[in-house]
């Protein structure tokens, strides 16, 4: 069962949230932009149902709803920032726009992240290149709950890569993917509606394959994209490692089995090697390869051929990435957002909580 | 069958098949050592099965063996080289080393590349950056033989990605994966066997799924890794593309199903967008992040970490990308390199066709 919201009025609501944790107003606004995007993009693993979480990390004294975000290292094209526990929802648009600056100045910008929190969809940060004409890119680590291939143990989040690519007439290029089979929302509506999961999506403790898709609460796993090593589960296996590297050990975050994590209640790993969480984010300005208009009237070639190409019986096209979540944003803008009553329910609990109301 | 012949003995004939073809001393020492470090690495569909290829790309004057290679457009971290339709053997290391020249004034250094041909192992190209202490990656678009989600079409290319990563006294992190879910060196050997196929390798020519190894020659395709819809082949797909859009459309190359043919008897495709193949190349200075012996010993320790997890049953240990190539390459150097016979043939052929002896 679900209800329909507008925008406005779960965004109002997740404002005064934040506020009321002690976000100043316009980190406040930030984090809400970015924590609502996700719903209106149709990702509702990664938005308002969340929000309950993110204050729950903030009571255990996880997050700092009042970061001093700061670079600790630099040359002319990278930077490190240490997050100081903010909210990744915060330190990410931040650290984006340095990566952007730098593009500016010297064609690309890239920056790791150490020392901070869940950022949302990686997505919305990536894209906030694209109005520069610059290619962007997001990625960030999460708390470990993949199997590398002949794995037992979960080793790696689901660590997400989004890569942003301006178009001319046509709407940007936007692939946002974790580097497993399936990402868990998915996975949680299986369980949800007490469905079996496909083979290649998950693990039992034992590391055996299995379609029991609450085997991930028993000890499971999550598999690398690809599923099994016939399948490529290797590769998917190494993306995700790139991303861990990328975001933490580049960074001075934590890695691998140490990422601290969501829920408050699930105990912080022992000897962490780094602070936080990790993220990695990149900004290339077109014009430092080639003319912009260039670029984009083959970006529009390539779109249109990949678009029009004869489909499989069944199907009628050919989807560019970030097709689906541009479709569903304009659908969502207008008829409003779909929020399922257990998180209708947790955000009443939450407006109580902080004497507002909801809805 | 197969025939074990000394590195050295294939890399002088390799010399001599290079010069022969016009190339000089230098260009056609770095062309040998880059095609032969695929057979060293055991990814003997790139290696010295390929140079009758390559020679007859030079004879259809599809290969300058002379080329000019030139950065035409540049800013501090990046470049845009027209490799002026040389082998991609040499236009690849010569671009690979602006990016780490770039990396070494300013952090990092991006390069893409026009007017290309393929370059062997993308693997070769992305170490290059190691011993200097930076990060490397290569990416390269081929002809298309991939088929996106839900396209009957072969649009894409293997179009593989390499990301190589130094550590301390661990060896370096080395992933370089074609974003499909097999290889085309792997069904060509089932092929060879007459043997099935996995499910999620290839489709037929009416885009359905099937087992038959033939089916890529009969007009069907190879998968994107993820293999279909179910298991994240959208993933694959996207990848892919990125690698696409990277090496070709930011250079001035071609790009999907307008990528020249490496076999030099199949035409030209048709009002081709730009020039040649596509390359992407990048380097990061490890130091621009954070002192590189920290980076390091974290790096030590996450490989350790990964090294060591508890494995499924029947496997050993979880494997560090990188790992079975340069046990190869040790076993290789030693005992030497294993070439069937009709490669064998091949070069016999080609030895008497520029009068000289093999082996």
């Amino acid at each position: 069962m679900e209800k329909l919201f507008p925008y406005d009025q779960l965004s109002s609501f997740t404002l005064k949230i934040f506020k009321a944790i002690g976000c100043s107003e316009s980190d406040a606004v930030t984090a809400t932009k970015v924590l609502l995007s996700a719903d209106l993009r149709g990702i509702d693993s990664h938005g308002i149902a969340r929000l309950s979480g993110y204050v729950r990390l903030w009571e255990a004294k996880r997050v700092n709803a009042k970061p001093q975000i700061k670079i600790i290292h630099q040359t002319p094209s990278t930077a490190v920032v240490d997050g100081d526990g903010g909210l990744g929802l915060i330190v990410a648009p931040y650290t984006m726009q340095i990566a952007i600056d730098k593009a500016k100045q010297v064609g690309t910008g890239w920056v790791s992240v150490q020392n901070s929190n869940h950022f949302g969809i990686a997505g919305y940060h990536a894209m906030m290149a694209l109005q520069y004409d610059m290619i962007g890119m997001a990625m960030t680590n999460a708390s470990a709950l993949v199997a590398p291939t002949f794995s037992k143990e979960r080793l790696l989040g689901t660590n997400p890569i989004c890569v942003t690519i301006p178009a001319g007439e046509e709407p940007a290029f936007v692939a946002d993917l974790a580097t497993t089979t399936a990402a868990n929302g998915k996975l949680e509506i299986l369980q949800r509606k007490n469905l079996e999961a496909p083979v290649g999506w998950i693990q039992d403790k034992e590391g055996n394959s299995t379609i029991d898709a609450h085997a991930l609460k028993n000890g499971g796993a999550l598999l690398p994209l690809g599923g099994d090593r016939d399948h490529g589960s290797h590769k998917g296996y190494a993306l995700g490692a790139i991303v861990d590297i990328f975001s933490a050990v580049l960074s001075g975050a934590n890695y691998g089995p140490w990422v601290p994590p969501f829920p408050a209640y699930v105990p912080m790993p022992e000897n962490q090697p780094g602070k936080g969480i990790g993220h990695f984010f990149g900004a290339m300005r077109i014009d430092a390869f080639r003319p912009a208009d260039e670029f984009k009237s083959n970006m529009d070639n390539w779109i249109r051929r990949f678009r029009s190409a004869k489909t499989v019986d069944g199907e009628d096209k050919v989807i560019i990435p970030g097709d689906p979540e541009r479709e569903m944003e304009a659908i969502r803008k207008k008829e409003g957002i779909p929020v399922l009553q257990a998180v209708v329910d947790d955000l009443s609990a939450l407006a109580k909580r902080f004497q507002l109301a909801f809805p």
